[in-house]
């Protein structure tokens, strides 16, 4: 799991008890503290991105800051040697000679992996295309724990665009390792692949799986894809969703999560990103010991 | 005013005695320390840019630096999660929840106020579009201040485009708070917006009011804006200009200021852009606490 | 030569005694604790990039951080305030006045001499166009002197594109200094000029002159300049070359040097990227005092 020097790539191999051990690791970095600054023996990182994601490499830069270490942001990625045909080993071995560890967005799934294999120091995979996101996954997952402090025994409502919606699909890996009922809500062209396992579907939220519903986690349908019907929650939504429940999303939100909600105490997205300064302090502490 | 916690959005509330405060205070800022490194109780501040401004974002990189803070840089903010629509609101929610202090760089007028409105850290304005920017307002009145060690009684003759430089309309917005004479050089097609005020204006500098003047303020004219008349400084200004008079520019120059002038005593600009150091170092170690 | 407070600008006047005594002094920086943080009295660097380079940026940053300084990374200069006509001057004026160093990377040449002219604080040539990138030189010739443990009497191969590379040509220029034996490979359209001197010159690495060869230093041929024949290092080539020599390249490379060699005892092309950082790290320490 997640220990000194390990790389960190995917929840894939995580099994449920890893899971659950990692939650009440990041539980115990979720506290008073959060934006402290704690000191530490300083190590130097690279936030290597080759593709902007601002919410990420800051959150990233401020959990690795405020453990005490130092950041190297590199976001110009493109315009520089890569532009010149460098490999991406060649970059990350090159990297790896100059910090301790590397955060690696890249839009090729499977480059995390491929980084980890040439790379002398720990690589953390920040997303890797349509590949997996476990930050934004575990920050996902603790979220919903933090508030149920289970998982077992949940029904989770996922709306939105389930066929591209990569967030959705890496949720969905982990959620089924637990005894957790699934519903899905979205557009009859944005279906979960097949791949992921089949759930109930529907292309509502109607009044009945609403008030079945303990979190309803949204995401964007664009536009582009050309997809029919509302995936925005409504006024009467708000009404069926039980008062225990909570609403996530991964954000951006666009017009979908309607700003009227947002005092709402079942309202927990901004949480979430702020969960994920937990998440990451946990991992980079862990990581760099 | 300046009080830990507090935002720094715009000069219009400062009083006389406000201002005259705020000056001695950056004065104890400005000594021979100006580049020495503070030990401090750590804080982490993000400097979020909009829109590029090398020079407001590096003064105030350095001032939180030598603070003895760390800085988040957010420059490619128009390439993430804004391209994706995100408001300004929910990028600051997002940002606040990592970092102690957000420096705001925007090119809408009123948008520090709507980012203070849902912060839960302070908010500095670096600018707002047509709006303010204080500190670069406070950095002008700092430099003459400094200089002349008074406002009430000087005549400061503002020389250029009137009609659109945000520096001039903010530098007059705060003189007018003084017993200033101001006197206006520019072109017919620039000129000062009545809600300024009115004030003598002339299409050039004659030497009447160049012998009269105790501070030029030149800023460029921007040829795009098809004004015509010669608003650069000329040797024979230079020989009008009173020994103890002072030349600034906010910088950047083009031909308007040539260097023949850098070498003058009464050449400040250079200086001016060094008391921007002095002004945000006071700033931040206020707010930041 | 390297004291407290001294520009870095180029290579040219450095005695052959000089090299030799820096390349001693960056030796005392390359141990154990190359990527161990240093504690020091603080100082900020600007690191000025004109135009990208992530490899040389990286470096700097690192060495710096891992000396216990602070780096504030300028990589946008071209949209910003040079966009509204600055003159490279003004902005080092500028900067100047909030850090204590700054590191230049500008596309044209003269541009770092240019910068020292105006600038209170020290700069460091980080590549000026077709002029140096005197840091890449010395970590060139220290890669080179820390395998060899001498640089007279060695016979170095020079390969690749001759006539535009930089790299190659300030390498010249310092083994020039001392009694060394230079060959060189390239194509016919892209021959040294014969500023550089004159050697042994042929279009293939011979047997021969494989055979005969200490080093190889590698470059890239684009393909943009049209030169034929091949330039990469065959497995016949490796075969040629003795087991004591070693094979070195600036990075980034294409297809000219396969990925099959990088295992090679002799491949010294990544160890070559490392040493830039014990150069850096020397360089900077005693810069910054």
């Amino acid at each position: 799991m997640l220990s000194k020097g390990s790389n960190f790539i995917s929840l894939s191999d995580f099994t449920k008890e890893d899971i659950l051990a990692t939650l009440s690791l990041i539980q115990s970095y979720d506290d008073q503290n959060l934006k402290r600054f704690i000191p530490n023996k300083k190590k130097l990182l690279a936030n290597l991105f080759y593709e902007p994601s601002t919410r990420t490499s800051s959150s990233f830069f401020s959990a690795a800051t405020l453990l005490g270490h130092e950041v190297l942001s590199i976001n110009e990625v493109k315009f520089s040697s890569v532009a010149k045909g460098e490999t991406l080993e060649d970059t990350i071995r090159t990297l790896a000679s100059y910090v301790h560890c590397i955060v690696l967005r890249h839009p090729e799934e499977g480059s995390a992996k491929k980084a980890a294999a040439v790379s002398d120091v720990p690589i953390v995979n920040a997303g890797d295309g349509t590949g997996e996101h476990p930050t934004q996954t575990l920050l996902d997952v603790y979220t919903i724990w933090k508030h149920w402090q289970k998982l077992d025994g949940l029904t989770i409502t996922l709306m939105g665009d389930l066929k591209y919606g990569r967030t959705i699909h890496s949720l969905i890996e982990v959620l089924k390792k637990f005894d957790v009922n699934i519903n899905l809500i979205g557009p009859k062209d944005l279906r979960l692949p097949k791949t992921y396992g089949s759930y109930l579907e529907s292309t509502e939220l109607t009044e009945n799986l609403a008030m079945g519903t303990d979190v309803l986690y949204m995401t964007r349908v664009q536009k582009e894809r050309g997809a029919k019907g509302n995936y925005a929650l409504t006024k009467l939504d708000a009404e069926n969703l039980p008062p225990s429940s909570i609403v996530m999303h991964p954000l951006p939100r666009v017009d979908e999560l309607p700003t009227w909600f947002d005092s709402d105490p079942r309202a927990k997205y901004f949480e979430q990103m702020q969960n994920g300064l937990a998440v990451r302090k946990c991992l980079l502490d862990r990581i760099l010991g």
